[in-house]
């Protein structure tokens, strides 16, 4: 794991949240992408080395809509940029940590993508993220 | 902001975290300090420009005690790495956030702290850290 890549957010309502992240780091968001797969918007800050990514539910059983019933606005996940996202899963497997996704999917902002089971890392859902080269 | 300083993640024993934090990151937390005047014991990692603090609570009406109680474990807070506090509390509270300390406080870290409310952060507890210099 070499950085934190993004935090991704979720958000009732991607307008409204665009304004809100923009005043707060004086830039709007640079991309905005629907992964329609995952039943989400998406649109992304960058702040230095980090991305925020904002997220909003396109359908009622997307996860993100499933996350904001249950617990409303706020922080969703955690993303690390990873080297190699098959080597990093193998290691983290045989550490003990539960991984959701054995085989890594397409994300939004072309990259590769595998989850953590939260009840294995403090309650706190951790994505892994490699570039697509 | 510049860039993600850290993320603060609240547990129930820092031992059992510190374990767990390791095992991600493949390396040791860096650090540990307790800061008397919030209620919590801290520890560091370093991941590459950015750093996760894991905060456990010291009284039962530490901030993170509360948040433990209501949430369970889970991420606390965002923090940006600032250049001017003074000035970006200023910005901000212009732009129609709500600055919770209007007098930046002595923080974790060699840092000087601020926090904004998360009814004007689309729910997120976000912090501005400066290093003292």
């Amino acid at each position: 794991m070499r950085k934190i890549e993004h935090i991704g957010i979720a958000v009732n309502s991607l307008e409204v949240s665009n304004e809100v992240f923009a005043k707060l780091f004086g830039a709007p968001a640079y991309k905005m992408e629907e992964v329609a797969s995952e039943g989400v918007k998406t649109s992304f800050f960058q702040n230095g080395p980090n991305k925020i990514e904002l997220l909003e539910a396109t359908s009622p059983d997307s996860p993100i809509a499933k996350f904001l019933e249950k617990k409303g606005e706020g922080i969703h996940h955690i993303a690390f940029d990873v080297e190699d996202i098959v080597a990093e899963i193998a290691r983290l497997k045989s550490e003990g940590f539960t991984v959701l996704n054995e085989t890594p999917k397409k994300g939004a902002d072309n990259k590769l993508v595998a989850f953590l089971h939260p009840k294995t890392t403090n309650g706190v859902l951790i994505e892994l993220c490699q570039e697509i080269r």
